[in-house]
């Protein structure tokens, strides 16, 4: 009789901006991941999974290649590369560089350039060549884009009439002075798998599971758990209060005059909500921290 | 038909030594504060709040003159600038720096002041002039009172016959060699209102709030929660062992010889606490964190 | 009548190595607990208890003096010092340093010494001279065992023929391009105490309850807790997946067709656990953080 | 026979912003000069001089009493405080914060108040309330002039109309959006003598030879040496191209038709002058460092 | 009469690897260089020179666009940008990332890629695609070359079969395990010229003044000035002993049996220098640190 | 014929305290040292010399037994370990860890012990166990000498009676609040070398090269470079003033009436000479920075 042999799936993570916040991601997903200042090669408690750093600009073309089964990167640079791939989650999160970032169209303050039009023949930096392009197809103008490699930011107008380039918050735009004049995408990260991998059943399964553990974490990140009792008379109205993010856990208590409810709700909606359940008649209001929510 | 106008509470942020403590204070109270390290205007997540960031030793000023309408501030420097104005909470804590602090009256060991009376024609070093004088009137004492730009510790003896100085735990006044003879003033952090905006119906209750959420995330600071099940002829006894901080809430479960209690309790308890519930027959005995209570 | 005296334990916690986590330790059992950098005599909020920091190497010997009552401190050093102590408890823990650590024979890669009986004749560097000489004897090989102030990992071949040196994971001897030819002993953090404070009722009490806090604290550190919802019909397969570490809770709901239960489990199992509740039935399911276990 | 008593000089060094460059003025004036990180009482290699650290806010106050015999601080401080003392030295140098400094007066871009006599009535936030008011007095103006503890640039126009604040460069100034309407002082770092002590043979000749040694050190700050060979025939033009800065030393060499110039030059001039130099001629031109020059 | 305009010279600085060196470059040349934390457009003191911080990658492009009239960057990036520039000065010096580096074709070790020619059909990954191609036709090799955007040197041979990388030491490919096939180029970092700029009077001039004091930094830095005494009759044989940089100079002495030689060499000699000088006679040796030669 | 096979000589270089300054010190002599974080085998550009770095409390025991020609540590190691070896140089520097440190007995402020005698019978903890018993034997005393791993000085009064450690200011001993009784030795880091590596001629002679270099850069670290213009009528008094460290270099100047003197003087005497050297008519006092000096 033959020994099994053991399956693997060939992850990437993000090297870059996006790395800590992933390596935190699966921490709170449940998984031992270490990696190690210098090795390129994550160590995970998981012997089913392989998972290597790469930069998230190169992840897509090497997940479309096959030479990883899955990975992780922002939309912008799968689109970026035209890489031919399958989405199977949208990570967006209240995490550092989880949240949205736009790539825009930004000129010097005080630039004639007003709007997608007036780029007509203009040199244009960017990270994001083809983006760029595309982008200026679908307006119809034609303009030089030139690779940046870095520091884009500060190209207008000695280096560059206009700039395509990244920003979260657009902080480092205005310290710059530089004006945003369009989108030209807004991008998350997201989990992408090789399209041959996704037409396996093991890989499929597996890949799906881990899915399900990082929206788990990412679902708790900003809720959190509420318990309080309540007296039964003000049951109806308390519960009209909570938001209907599932289901509450009513629970019947020794004292039979009162209930315990048990709900998770948005971190968002906490100092909104408690002076007024307070002011409704819950009493001994209890917020706790959570881990991981699956409904 | 017009539009609403959005209503704003401008609230002062203490900066300097209470501002780390606050910020994670208010974080705690489930606000989304952001103190960027240049602003002096920090981001909240409540459109109805707008925040800026003031020395502790001019908040009650302008709380009282109503450029602001509350403030976070040591109840000392309230004093010291005779300010007029409204408290609405105290915001003692187990946290750094919102501890009581004590101004005190030290000198340099073996000087021959020992008490209040001896101050008389001596020299005394300070940064709260107006205390200091209040104080000395008080004890019917005449003494110089110079203004101290700060390092007031090291006076004694040469710059200074004897300081007032505030202290926490009174190490750095050992560190100088300096004994306390008195204390002039207990001070904790206080939530400050101008009196005219207290006043006013929406800005009271949106103060109010704000306390609630503040004194709640104090209150879980130093407590925890606890679950256990109790064999229902043990219930009494280990009921009894548990303090009187609110109702444990009891509940039923499916096995109807055992009942789930679960409870809060204050952190400095639990070391005493834990082995005696083993010991009375309470078993799964699990200590969980708490984010925030209000009862 | 006679004032009762304080009684007092005299607890040597361990400088260097295992000192941070043995102050994580404290406070997750729930003293407070605090080293400041100078002082080798940490305060704690229990005045029946008093600290005092001692190198790991000596603790044993002042244990057996009965200097200490208590302390904390690997096996391999109180053998290293034949200290006759009484074991309270072994601490192994998922933690920095708490962590099982073995002392090993190793030689250069490429070293002609294979096993334990090629060392004869040779010279051998070690920190731990009397445990080294112990295991010679027991393998009957004759060698001069030198004793090495540190930086042990770097003197083969040229410093020394062989070393006996203590390792975590092997990463420092892997770099240094060393081979273990054997393992001479795996130790773990103990609670050690003096055999006469052990003979005394107050004292064994004392160290019994803090042993039983250390190791809650020490049990909830790979432990989550677990909350979910299941239909009535789903109740035994669901109970079935999960792992039999302790009983869960299960309580009624106002909603009678659904049962609540309420459990801990490994860490370790949850990316393969909660796929599978899914699955099974579970919903609601919420993951959240433990700070102590007690069974 | 009485043994002889050792004389001494109090000597004030500037806590603060001035500290650093006075630690380093002093060493390159050749005093061993020691600020420990706690104590105030800096050691330094000369039994005939005492220091102690003092902000130099009161430096000059503390000097005017006598309790110092002399002191570093600057200008603006001395005419704040009104002090009456003897100026020894002025102290500009290259180096952080021996710059010469402004106190001005600034206010929000898009103020009104564009020069002083719009100030009248006007609310100034400042930390040299006497300076500010002296200032007013001298324009005619009648303004309310708050002591302000710090941060002061961000005051305007929520907190203050007008600010009387130091500044460098003014890039602290610009960040806050503040527009400059007038300087009230420019100061610089001055040696300040109790005039008691100036009138003590003993003391002045002490003050003399510390200022000499310090103004050695920042004579050297900004100057090098330059060696250089010239042919006889050039050493008319060579020398018409060097700055008048001290008499070059001209010195006879072996090979009798060159001669060997060493000089001192300014640095500022030596991106200018170099080139010129070999251009006419000059060969073997070496610069070296300084430590002190003394003309 | 019209007033003169200022004429400048537009300077790119490499921002990067190259920009900390450069910095300390202009500082040692003599010019007062301030790049600040933020801003792309550092201060200098020399009204004629304007400076920006350009990437190395793309200083070649903006020097022969005309953008910048001069810059410093690698030949390396001057070569794949294939950009039509002239050089004026090699600055290599021994500082870090001055000195040379070399871009050569590595693989894992083990592979069978031992040659060039074995590069036939292969997946080769660099940071400089154009170099690599060129390299490849000079070699008669067909392989894809694919853009890598950093750690290049983790890819082999997952990622890439092989790369062309930059290395100034080797460390870094030796500790990912790869093996130097060939080399593709040494590159040091040059001074370079627009051509058109480089063909007006008053810019070369200019250039040629600053390339002149950078190359004076430079050659002080790995010399050293040496002073010392010696008997006349051993002056023959101790200028035998002095390397040939530069005539010493020798002057006269008032006792007219000795002379003093003042001389310039080599620090890398120093230690095989000294000794012999001191036993063939020479006394009084004193070996003084330099700022700039020019010969 | 044969090649020469090169000839090398084997080096101990101190890890630990005495590390950072002896790599300075051999930077300063002239030798290209590099200390790389990890390895244990310096580089240096002497391919006669081979380096490796020794805890100093190791380092005689591996010169007496030939594995290293010479090596740098302190006197009191190479006695402690009664080791057999040839000193060729006293290293003591101005620079840290290179002045002397002292082995003192030290214990509890207000110990009845005071004098050498009084340990009798005591328990005396120490890292120079062979020192101490020594020190004892020649005083006559026994007392329980123990080895201690560490920290030392906190183990009066409850873990020792006496200690005997090392102090360099003796404010270590100070703070913790011990009294010293006596000392057992002064001790300076030493040149030290093998005896039979001695004996060797090319050996010798490479040895005795270092330790000139090594004691030319100790002249000079404290030492500073003179240079004025003298009026020939004053230069007698003049020469008077400069103290006889070696003879000052006079040479003749182009104004006849002038001479220019060169000297090197201790720095610790330019506070006191500078100021008198201009009284008696020095002009052009020029100050300067040595590397080394060799008489």
């Amino acid at each position: 009789m033959a020994a099994r042999k053991q399956r693997v799936l060939r992850l990437g993570l993000p090297k870059g901006s996006l790395q800590q916040t992933t390596e935190r991601a699966f921490k709170l997903a449940g998984f031992d991941l270490r990696i190690s200042g210098r090795s390129y090669y994550p160590d995970i408690d998981d012997p089913e999974i392989e998972c290597i750093l790469i930069r998230a600009q190169e992840m897509a073309r090497y997940v479309q290649q096959g030479v990883l089964d899955a990975g992780i990167t922002g939309i912008d640079w799968t689109l970026e590369n035209r890489a031919k791939v399958k989405e199977l989650a949208d990570l967006r999160a209240p995490w550092p560089n989880y949240n949205p970032v736009r790539w825009v169209v930004a000129v010097k303050e005080g630039s004639k350039i007003r709007k997608p039009v007036d780029l007509e023949g203009k040199r244009i930096a960017t990270e994001v060549v083809n983006l760029t392009k595309r982008y200026l197809r679908q307006h119809g103008v034609k303009a030089t884009v030139e690779f940046s490699w870095g520091a884009t930011e500060v190209k207008p107008p000695v280096l560059a009439d206009a700039i395509v380039d990244v920003t979260e918050t657009g902080s480092s735009l205005r310290a710059n002075n530089l004006r945003v004049i369009d989108t030209v995408l807004e991008s998350t990260p997201r989990f992408i798998a090789n399209r041959e991998s996704h037409g396996d059943d093991w890989k499929r399964q597996k890949m799906e599971r881990i899915a399900l553990l990082l929206q788990g974490a990412i679902a708790a990140a900003d809720r959190v758990g509420l318990m309080m009792n309540v007296p039964k008379p003000r049951l109806e109205k308390i519960l009209g209060l909570l938001p209907a993010l599932g289901t509450p856990t009513i629970s019947t208590l020794a004292d039979e005059s009162w209930v315990a409810i048990n709900t998770v709700i948005a971190e968002s909606v906490v100092t909104e909500l408690l002076p007024r359940l307070r002011e409704s008649g819950a009493r001994g209001i209890v917020e706790y921290p959570l881990n991981k929510i699956v409904d």
